[in-house]
C-alpha cells in the first residue's frame, strides 16, 4: 500500500491547521481566573464581524445542536406556534427539537436539494399570524443548499415572527448580515468554517429576541442565555467551558483576519465554483442547481455512493461524507469549508477522476475556473 | 519578578499532564469514520472500573453541569417528588436543576462544611415513601468533604427511590462502586481526577434507572440517553463530539492504569493527610473534620482569604480556589486531584508557610506523614 496523507473532505469537523490545534495543548488555567476573563470576551467580540451583528456572542460548551437547543430552549413555551422551514437532515431537527418541547409545529416543507423559498414562507406567513418563531438553516450541509436568510427575513414583511437560523456550516465561510437582515437569533459552531475543534457553540440574540426569552419560565439550566449574559459581563461563562478551544478559536481568527473575510469568502465561493465545474465535467450530476449551490458542501449524485466512497477513503485517504435522509446511499458530499484551499478542490477531483478512470478531465475545468 | 512555573491548586480544572494534552493536537477526524467507530467505546469501557460498574458509560460533551442535567432532564416530569441532599454548592446545583424541570423538590439542608447524614436520609424517606429520586454529591467540592454515598445509598432500605450522584470531583481519585453499593445514576467530568481537558462529561445509569427514563415523556433532545444508546451501538455520539477529549482521555486512562488504580486512590489520601497536618501544624483551622475530608480537595479557614490568596498566586504563581456562597471570602481551597503528587503538596505548604512567615513548620510536617 501507498502512503497517502489524510484529506478530511466532509462538511465537518473541517480539517484544523496546526497553528490552530497545538493551541488545545496549553496548559490548564482556570476559568475564573485574570487570563481567561481578560481573553475570553476579546475572543467573542472579535467573531462578530462574522455573524454580521453589533450584539454580543456567547459560547456554549457542546455541540452544533446544543447551540440549536440553547436557542429553542430559551425561546420556546410548550403549545406557542413555531414555523420550521426544512428542506434537509438539519431543518428536520429544528423541527424535532421544536416538538421536544411541545410546541404547535407548523412545518414547511422543501424539496431536499433546492432551497427555502422565500415567496412561499411570506405567504404561509400571511395565513398565520399567530406564529411566533421561524426555524431555518442557513447552509442545509445535508443537500449542500445556501438557503437566502436575507430574502427569507424579508419575506415576513411586517409579520411579528422572531427569525432563528443556523448557521452552523456557513458562518465564517459565507457572508452573514444578522443585524441587516433582521436575524433574530444566530447560531453557530467551531468546528466547521472557524477551523478550530468540535466542542462550543455560539449564540447572538437580537434585543427582540433576549426581550421575548428573559420572561420565558421554561425550565432550563445548562442553556440558559440569561446566565451567559450575566457571567460574560465578568469575563466568564456560567459552567466549566472546554478552555482552549478559546484559545483555538483565537488563533483561527489570527488566521481569517489576516486573509481578510473577503477573501475568505472568495475562496468559498471559488472552491464552489471549481468543484462543479470538475463534476460536470466528469458527466456527473450535482444535486443542487448553481443558484442554490452552497460554498462550502457539494453533494454529488453517484450510484452505489458509498461503496465509491469507501474505496477512494482506502486507495487514497481522501474522505468524503455520504447522504442523510432521502439522500443516503445516492450522494457524496465533498466538504471545502474552513481550512481547505483550490489545491484541495484539485485533489478531490483528482481521485474522482482517477476512480472513473477520467484522467485530467475535471481537473482540467478546475483550473480553467482557478485562472480566471 | 523572579519567575515561577505556574501552579493551578484549584479543584479543577486540574493540571493536564504533556502525555495527555499533546493528544488534544491530533490532526482533526471523522467522528463517523471508522477510527473512532473502534476507539471511542473501548476507552469508555476503561471507565467502567472508576465507576465500579459494567453498566454503559456515555459522554456528552459539555461541562460538569450537562452532565447533571443529562440525568435531570432524562429522569425527571414536572411534579415528580424527589429529595435533594444540599450541603453545599454543588448541592444546590441538583437542587437548582430540579427546580428549573418543574419537580416537587424536597430538600434536606445539611451544614456546608460537614457530610450528609444518611441517618437523617433514611428517617426522611421513611416519612416520604413518595419520593422518587434522591439526588447527592459524592464529593462536594465547595466544602472539600466526601459525602458516604455507599452509606446514604444503603439508608434508603427498602425505599423504591432511585440514587443519582454528582461524582464530577471524585470518580478517578476515590473509589467509586456504583453496583455494589446501589447506585442508580452516576455522573462525572473529564477536568478533575480524570487529568483531561474540560469540556465532557460521563454518565452511567442502571437498569432499574434506564427503565424509569425511557418512557419518560419530558422534552429533551441534545441530553436524550436513549439517543446516545442508541448511537454508541455502532461506536458513535449522536452529536459531534469533541473528537479528540476522547483521545486524551485514553492517555489519561493508560497513566491511571499504569500507576493502578488502588495506588492512584492512595496517593489522593495521602496528599489530604499531609495536606492536614501541614496546615495543623501552620495553627490554621479545616473547614471539615478528618471523618468528612475529601481525598481531592481540602478547604482552610483564613482570614481575608481572598486577598491572601491574590498575594500567593501573585509571588508564587500557584493558584488556590476562595470560597463558594456562605463561605466566600472566607476559606481557600487547595485542589489536589489527578495530575498532583504529595510533592505539589508540599510546595503548596511551602507557599502558605513562606506567606504566614512560619518557615518549614507545615512542610516538617507533612513530610513525616509521607514518610509514614
Amino acid at each position: 500500500m501507498q502512503r497517502y496523507k489524510r484529506e478530511l473532505r466532509i462538511p465537518g469537523p473541517a480539517p484544523v491547521p496546526a497553528e490552530v490545534s497545538l493551541q488545545m495543548a496549553r496548559p490548564m488555567i482556570n476559568h475564573r481566573g485574570r487570563t481567561f476573563q481578560t481573553k475570553f470576551p476579546e475572543i467573542m467580540r472579535r467573531l462578530q464581524p462574522l455573524f454580521g451583528t453589533e450584539r454580543t456572542i456567547y459560547m456554549i460548551t457542546g455541540s452544533g445542536t446544543a447551540g440549536m437547543e440553547t436557542a429553542v430552549s430559551n425561546l420556546l413555551r410548550p403549545q406557542v406556534p413555531v414555523l420550521c422551514l426544512v428542506g434537509g437532515f438539519f431543518g428536520r431537527r429544528w423541527q424535532e427539537l421544536c416538538q421536544a418541547y411541545g410546541a404547535d409545529v407548523h412545518t414547511l416543507e422543501f424539496s431536499w436539494g433546492s432551497g427555502i423559498k422565500p415567496p412561499a414562507v411570506g405567504d404561509y406567513l400571511k395565513q398565520h399570524p399567530e406564529i411566533e418563531l421561524i426555524f431555518v438553516v442557513h447552509n442545509e450541509s445535508s443537500t449542500a443548499v445556501l438557503n437566502d436568510v436575507e430574502k427569507i427575513a424579508k419575506a415576513r414583511e411586517g409579520h411579528q415572527a422572531l427569525l432563528v437560523v443556523d448557521a452552523v456550516s456557513s458562518l465564517g465561510g459565507v457572508p452573514f448580515k444578522m443585524d441587516e437582515w433582521g436575524v433574530d437569533v444566530v447560531v453557530s459552531a467551531s468546528q466547521k468554517c472557524l477551523m478550530a475543534p468540535p466542542g462550543t457553540a455560539f449564540i447572538s440574540v437580537s434585543a427582540r429576541a433576549f426581550e421575548y426569552l428573559k420572561d420565558n419560565p421554561q425550565g432550563r439550566y445548562y442553556f440558559d442565555l440569561r446566565k451567559y449574559a450575566e457571567y460574560l459581563e465578568r469575563g466568564e461563562t456560567p459552567f466549566t467551558p472546554n478552555i482552549n478551544n478559546v484559545f483555538a478559536l483565537e488563533a483561527a481568527l489570527d488566521m481569517i483576519e489576516a486573509e481578510g473575510l473577503d477573501n475568505v469568502y472568495a475562496r468559498h465561493n471559488l472552491m464552489r465554483d471549481m468543484l462543479r465545474s470538475g463534476i460536470k465535467a466528469l458527466g456527473l450530476e450535482l444535486l443542487t442547481t448553481k443558484q442554490d449551490a452552497s460554498p462550502t458542501v457539494t453533494a454529488v449524485k453517484i450510484e452505489q455512493a458509498d461503496a465509491f466512497r469507501a474505496r477512494i477513503n482506502q486507495r487514497f485517504g481522501v474522505e468524503f461524507a455520504g447522504g442523510q435522509g432521502v439522500h443516503a446511499g445516492k450522494i457524496i458530499r465533498i466538504g471545502h469549508m474552513g481550512y481547505a484551499t483550490p489545491l484541495d478542490v484539485l485533489t478531490a477531483l483528482a481521485v474522482l477522476e482517477i476512480e472513473l478512470g477520467k484522467f485530467g478531465q475535471a481537473v482540467k475545468a478546475a483550473e480553467t475556473v482557478l485562472a480566471g
